[in-house]
């Protein structure tokens, strides 16, 4: 019956936060296999934990996913747990847009519970670290066998909180994007999919012309890292099957001035 | 028989120091669960380890726990393991002080060991990796089973070393604390638990007047980060339920110019 | 049958590609104890993650030992597993020489496989993501008790790429040494092993002269940092029987300007 548990913060790796909602869950559930995806995201930053929830989670097995970026911990936002339609993949996290996108991957929400009250909940319920009051043991409880049902209060599903994203604009002669995010290496996601290149002008081996608000450079649309010479950029799909831009050995978010949700605007290099 | 394992350390994740203690572990008992609570802890901040200890592993599953901040390794510091009073939880670590607030968090120490020529250590014991050759391998069989008397030569338990921490000094107009600890939020943790309050004029929704060496600030004392603006200030009861200063968004560390030991003086507003 | 896997990168803590080959090697391998070797070795330092390789592996039970420093990702350096002669350990990682050093140590190569049309690789694998797409998924399965015949094309071990290492100099008067690798807490380790030290002048408690190309200090060879003071430097054989330098709570790298494969000259103190 035990399911693992992934599980995603920005409590970083200075303190023991991360380390103690493992040691509540393992408590709990000591069968449960406990997965860290990462625990170094950027404080707060909610829209990038979205990103790599969706881009992280789809390869790990279908289990009980703990995404726990909460700027708003304590507040009136809402702690959740919710059910996917696909694989019967459970997401327990603040209700604050970390969970859209990776339900959207898991063929959307089939029901959600608010967490606020739950009968699986450390007491007292801290207003500071609700990964360890909260979601943790919700987490290692449902990974263990309990239903969502027993975990909250059933809410609607469409109550749940979306992110707004930016939409790439699509042109003839060029493609206006946005970072999604950076990664630690300073390889910069944008908001463009695998799927969305066929109708652009963006091929394998052209070069681009890739203007930023500080910087203009052109690329090369490339495989990989070095297909250029070290300290040269380029254009690629990155493992999440987004278009992104590097610089070999080097950053390109440092070589570009770019940082979450600035505009990139792609065209072809005359 | 076999109980989990928890460890923290301040050798950081750059290295692999922590990683090999980890492998040792499992070597010796792969069926026995390791716990990380977090190894990127301020280098030999042994008074910072004390209180995160402290904090953390009344969380975790009673078992063998692990602390290395060790300044002192390969000197004449002894490595120590000792059986708390309660729940026949053992620490293992050097005898600097780091354990001891934690085992009066358990009731005290029931009995203690010195490890210097433990039967299950790795041999040759290397001058400066102690927790590879020591504590882990005598953690390792502790949680396999062994008793606290095979690890090592029985010591008084009133010989452990002791932390010489300040106490605060309340005054019917003001609390004159003690940073005990900086996470890496910059929430800036003071040396005031949730049961002196009561006999201060530190009340929930009151403002109080923070001075400090550097800087001199009035703040509310709030529930949780929120509850003020972004870059607002606020004084909370933090998850160790001890009074705390944060900052909403930012680092109150840094904004007051504090780290561990500073004092603060708290008063009521006017 | 099953056997744990270790697993070291340089994908750093700040992102999700250490936790999503996690969970892509725990989904093949449920039963499979992963430990984490350290995923904070600089980027793209192939010949410092071939040190630590050395030094870590053989402290962990015989298993599959992965190393993923691949600057060259999805160029034509090759993706291995390779046998080795002792404990039927298996290495795999991409063939860039980071796999050496600990080959060297477990006595040599047996047999190697070409893992780039390996059976057992997730489709498609990209270009950027050998670490997921690759190495997990067969480390996963080896460790599951696949045969390496299996995983791969068969390849000559003569034909695996090895990393050219500086070798020390020894005279009568002088040892010119290079730095292997500067760890976290800036300790520097040197190309000088214990069973080189005998043929050498360099005996524990006699005072040395450390020239680097932007210092020169005169230092004892002691056993431990704590031998000396606060902010004094040592030479001393580090936990891995290399000689090297230290600062007492300080780095000896800032202090004396050293990195990796810098050249040190020592000589008796006159």
């Amino acid at each position: 019956m035990a399911r693992p548990i992934t599980f995603l913060s920005d409590y970083g790796t200075a303190d023991e936060f991360a380390g103690v909602c493992r040691a509540v869950m393992a408590r709990i559930a000591p069968d449960v296999r406990i997965i860290d995806i990462t625990h170094g995201l950027p404080r707060h930053a909610v829209r990038q934990g979205a990103v790599v929830m969706a881009n992280a989670v789809p390869f790990a097995e279908p289990g009980v996913h703990v995404a726990v970026i909460d700027p708003g911990v304590g507040s009136e936002r809402r702690p959740v747990a919710v059910l996917a339609q696909q694989e019967e993949r459970v997401f327990v996290g603040p209700d604050n847009g970390v969970l859209g996108p990776v339900l959207d991957a898991c063929g959307g929400a089939a029901a959600a519970v608010d967490l606020t009250t739950s009968p699986f909940r450390l007491q007292p319920v801290t207003a500071t670290f609700h990964g360890r009051d909260l979601f943790a043991p919700v987490a290692a409880r449902l990974a263990s066998g309990a239903s969502l049902q027993e975990a909250g209060e059933e809410i609607e599903v469409s109550s749940l909180t979306r992110l707004e994203l930016p939409e790439p604009r699509v042109y003839q002669d060029r493609v206006v994007a946005h970072v999604t995010y950076v990664d630690g290496f300073g390889n910069v996601a944008l908001n463009v999919a695998h799927d969305d290149l066929a109708s652009t002008f963006l091929r394998l081996g052209h070069r681009i012309l890739v203007q930023t608000q500080h910087a203009q450079v052109t690329v090369p649309f490339a495989r990989t890292f070095s297909d250029v010479g070290q300290g040269q950029g380029l254009l690629y799909e990155d493992s999440a099957r987004a278009l992104a831009l590097a610089v070999n050995r080097e950053s390109a978010a440092e070589m570009l001035g770019l940082s979450a949700d600035d505009e990139v605007t792609l065209s072809p290099a005359s």
